[in-house]
């Protein structure tokens, strides 16, 4: 099937489900309470009615023609390409479908750490800085996707692999405080995702030098021979 | 804001977004490429169009009028209730949100496992059953969520709480094969969840005190301290 004839199918079904789920709300709230499960469904397919008092794990990153950063490098590490974008747009939650020009949208949530020990964890409190920062006018958006064999293995092989033998957060954590980070899931998000995760990070320029030296070290541990998919964005904010 | 006030916002809404989002598809067509992200957002939200040759890890829960399942007890043992429905039907992928007579709708993946060791994980894939075995006819739906304080440590005192002062997995172990189980994540679906998980069990009517007894060991473990949300409901299948 082609990419213009799922567009089609979906763009007829997308009337005919959005009449029936106007039905069953009405329905639905008649009969009595409408889970919260539904609620928040419809939150992430309707971002305007989001609740904006609720802080949101759920970030999407919106590839076109709009947005304070500017794509400046794009590199297909490993896998499948993204369509070309000129600027980026960074949003806390969801958003709707309809940004002007946008090539792609990927989204990620915000969780709990799923590898660090007490200690670890501490060490990076006490150092990593906040993302926003004025002085870190370049940024770097990195998804990555790991491969079924990775997935497949157990937690104390992942984590085995991850410090104990990559050394992931020895290694970043000599690159604190100059370089923040943020990390976002997408892997259980829900339906098949293009990514696992999409990793942000913000640094001054004078750090760029450092980020890519970080970037390469972790690139060649054993934990990134699981990686099957990723692609390597660097960004400059405006004014930056 | 009531209820009723909101289902009429986010009905307008709705229909104004997807009036944008169809555009933008076409649009985004005529770019170049949609990204899979935004395609998955579409397949979670639109569920008829879901491809049926994707095996989804995605489950929904429906509370209603229909599904081969009638529900024969529900107690809330933590936090708020779920409105009385009579019948679960559970779908392997997203659903449109129109089924008749629904009172609650819960979704979660199935995703790799957090805490069990390469030895566990061969323990329990040597002895665990799948579920959808004709023999089992009782099942449970057991929805938890666990507090802030939970989230906020660290792997290892995770996995210390959960199986070194716990025993969950251990403790789970002896009831196989009679019991099988399935766990869906939800806690990282994007948006906030009124559960963290949706445990689904299944077994035969001769195995529902020992599956009685299992529920009683878990719940009087220090785990348990952290669930701030738990409703136990108990189905047994047509013809069962």
């Amino acid at each position: 099937m082609s990419e213009e004839s799922k567009v089609s199918g979906i763009d007829q079904a997308q009337y005919t489900a959005n009449v029936n789920r106007r039905d069953f709300l009405r329905r639905a709230v008649i009969g009595g309470v409408v889970g919260a499960g539904l609620w928040s469904k419809l939150g992430a397919a309707e971002p305007g009615q989001h609740d904006k008092d609720i802080n949101t794990r759920l970030f999407t990153f919106i590839g076109g023609q709009v947005g304070p950063w500017s794509i400046v490098t794009v590199k297909t590490i490993t896998g499948e390409a993204l369509p070309v974008a000129e600027r980026l747009d960074v949003v806390n939650g969801p958003v709707s479908a309809s940004p002007d020009g946008a090539k792609w949208i990927l989204r990620g949530v915000t969780s709990n750490a799923r590898y660090t020990t007490r200690q670890e964890k501490d060490q990076l409190t006490a150092i990593q800085p906040a993302v926003g920062r004025p002085t870190a006018t370049c940024s770097a958006l990195i998804p990555i996707r790991k491969n079924a064999q990775w997935w497949g293995l157990s937690q104390d092989q992942r984590r085995e692999i991850f410090e104990e033998r990559s050394h992931h957060i020895k290694t970043g954590l000599g690159y604190l405080p100059a370089v923040a980070r943020r990390l976002h899931h997408c892997r259980d998000l829900g339906e098949n995702e293009p990514f696992d995760f999409l990793t942000w990070f913000e640094y001054a320029r004078a750090d760029a030098v450092a980020f890519d030296e970080l970037v390469a070290r972790l690139r060649a541990t054993e934990e990134w021979t699981y990686v099957d998919r990723e692609i390597d964005m660097r960004l400059v904010r405006d004014g930056g």
